[in-house]
């Protein structure tokens, strides 16, 4: 077989050997003993990178379960203020438009948030405000704690998607005033796809609808995992339990501060590539906007062609994104997620290096020495 | 490490070393043309063991995620009658209940299901029903067929729970007018846990509800399948779907009627053994009900202690299930399930003879050497 490419994406990324060695276990009963200490081993962890005292669950389903979770236990017939400044914003406002009344409060992807709009929806009444802390499609970190102040001087219930920052960026749920914070098992944890794990806090439960998803009811969850042998409530996907609880161990042996600064290098390394070859970042910041701790973009120069560019790139073994929805061929995006470090990101920034070259890109200088700057 | 139990439940059960090495492969982009072949793999084996033409989609969620797209998608809003004689039947209600009207029309578990009732309710303007076939917390198997046509002779849906069948049993989803069919990925497919499947016939596509749950969208999932490259609408669990097509690969190896008829010997020699040792099978069958083919639940004779006789049973490192609810402690169940052949059910018959006359209960006979007379 040959060698997998290395996933560059801002999600799914390379797993340590360990945690793809987990799941090649024989069948465990998931009523017993075993699986509850895995289940809990995960939730001590992911508290942690949570920054949360929260009860915490872990669900087998996709970051996408976990977003619905939020907004169907806690959003429904509520009049819900939904941030949006990407993909990932956007789809909390679809979710949002099937359980209650949504307010879209958009800005351009990749420009800062329109809190001004935020504190209006919040005067006129909105219970429940929806907010990406880290927005992949973009790669431009949203002021999470100041949605955090603005939501709870409504007292509106404060959703954060923390998918792509919560392992690899700090977050602090608790102190942010994240009554419900959720995490996707495939981004800055370097698990496997499938899993997504969703905090909530006893305001939050206070205010639990009645008519709730039944899957993602979390009611059912809460009940299931206070047992004796904490449970799921439904057959749970054991093999990714197994594998997320090696990879929360990993981050417990790394250290959150560590590996929180090990993707602050890596991404700054990247920034520097793209500042040394003369291409311009995607996102505009501001003092309350930064740009992401885990994914950056890229903006595609005049006349490179981002499919043959991507194309050259992927020749040489190596997975990069490009933009998603109306985004597509404007920029590209490189992941600083989870378990890579500065050889991936290195081979990375040659190979696109040598892709823009090809192209017909006149570098302003040599990016991948900027980046070896960084990490040396 | 010890040597792990062998699980002779109805799900999980063991898994064959082939699909748990297919978890052990890097991250692969679920965005990708090998993903696809490995969705289309596993939809290809599943139609066939689902009887069905129809559309088939894999869901990144136990078949309890299964049941609710089911519901949720064809249901919302409608007067739904819900067939229940156990377990399943009863969650297939509760989840109903959470979309639409629903109507129980229960009977006790594991007797004969109240089809008149069904037929009345259906007069009365029921548009969907729900089925479980192989109702396993009771091991008794249901009408299907004489079910679908009920439901096709009063235009309403018919749902079916095949969940514990699929794989191990005669289903014919399109035969039996089954518009939407589910099944989990840990019982007869044996695969790992976590994965379900769907099957939607154009008649209920005709139906699908305006306000639908959205990680469990089927239009979602439609829209997403049929792209160039098979893909899901939000990310899949991959290893789990890895595993899958590997499962999926084994069934078309071994033969859908050779394995059905694997899992028919090796149930019936779990009867004979019951049979021989003087214990009454739990489920009371009539000419339309039968004996299940994945799962044999026996009743408890007295003076025998459920949890001591099943702890007897586990230190010779065989898990066989307790009854659920109000049955736990009243039958004993034996899967005959997935990969699984005649040594590990001789295995686990000799543990459980050892186990009841350990507990002073006087064999009629020996059930062990019953059944390797049907095995043999």
């Amino acid at each position: 077989m040959e060698k997998e490419p290395l996933l560059m994406l801002p999600g799914p990324v390379p797993m340590p050997e360990r945690v793809r060695a987990a799941m090649m276990r024989q069948a465990i009963n998931h009523r017993g003993a075993e699986f509850g200490a895995v289940y809990a081993d995960c939730v001590r962890v992911l508290k942690t990178a949570f920054g949360t005292q929260n009860e915490l669950f872990v669900i087998s389903g996709s970051g996408t379960a976990a977003m619905e979770a939020a907004v169907g236990n806690f959003g429904r017939g509520k009049k819900i203020a939904c941030l949006v400044n990407g993909k990932f914003g956007e789809r909390l406002y679809k979710i949002s438009q099937r359980y209650g009344t949504a307010i879209e409060i958009g800005s351009e992807w990749g420009t800062p948030l329109d809190l001004a709009g935020l504190e209006a929806a919040l005067q006129d009444g909105a219970e429940v405000v929806t907010l990406v802390h880290n927005e992949t499609s973009a790669a431009i970190k949203n002021p999470a704690e100041k949605v955090g102040k603005l939501a709870r001087k409504y007292d509106a219930l404060f959703v954060m998607d923390g998918i792509t920052s919560i392992g690899g960026d700090v977050v602090q749920a608790d102190a942010w005033g994240a009554d419900i914070a959720v995490v996707g098992s495939q981004k800055c944890l370097a698990a496997p796809a499938g899993l997504s794990a969703i905090s909530v806090s006893e305001r939050a439960w206070s205010r639990i609808a009645e008519n709730r998803p039944y899957y993602l009811d979390l009611a059912a969850y809460r009940k299931s995992a206070g047992s004796k042998i904490m449970e799921t409530p439904y057959t749970p996907a054991v093999p990714l339990f197994l594998a997320l609880r090696e990879a929360c161990l990993i981050l417990e042996e790394e250290g959150l501060g560590p590996r929180i600064e090990r993707h602050r290098r890596l991404s700054s390394s990247v920034r520097a590539a793209a500042e040394a070859w003369g291409l311009s970042l995607f996102p505009t910041i501001d003092s309350d906007h930064a740009y992401s701790n885990t994914v950056t973009a890229i903006s595609i120069p005049d006349g490179v062609n981002d499919s043959d560019f991507r194309g050259t790139v992927k020749k040489m073994g190596i997975e990069i994104a490009g933009g998603q929805d109306h985004l597509k061929g404007r920029i590209f995006r490189i992941g600083s997620m989870g378990a890579i470090g500065a050889p991936e990101t290195l081979a990375t920034l040659a190979a696109v290096q040598y892709a823009l070259v090809k192209q017909g890109f006149r570098l302003k200088g040599d990016g991948v020495m900027a980046a070896a700057g960084v990490l040396g």
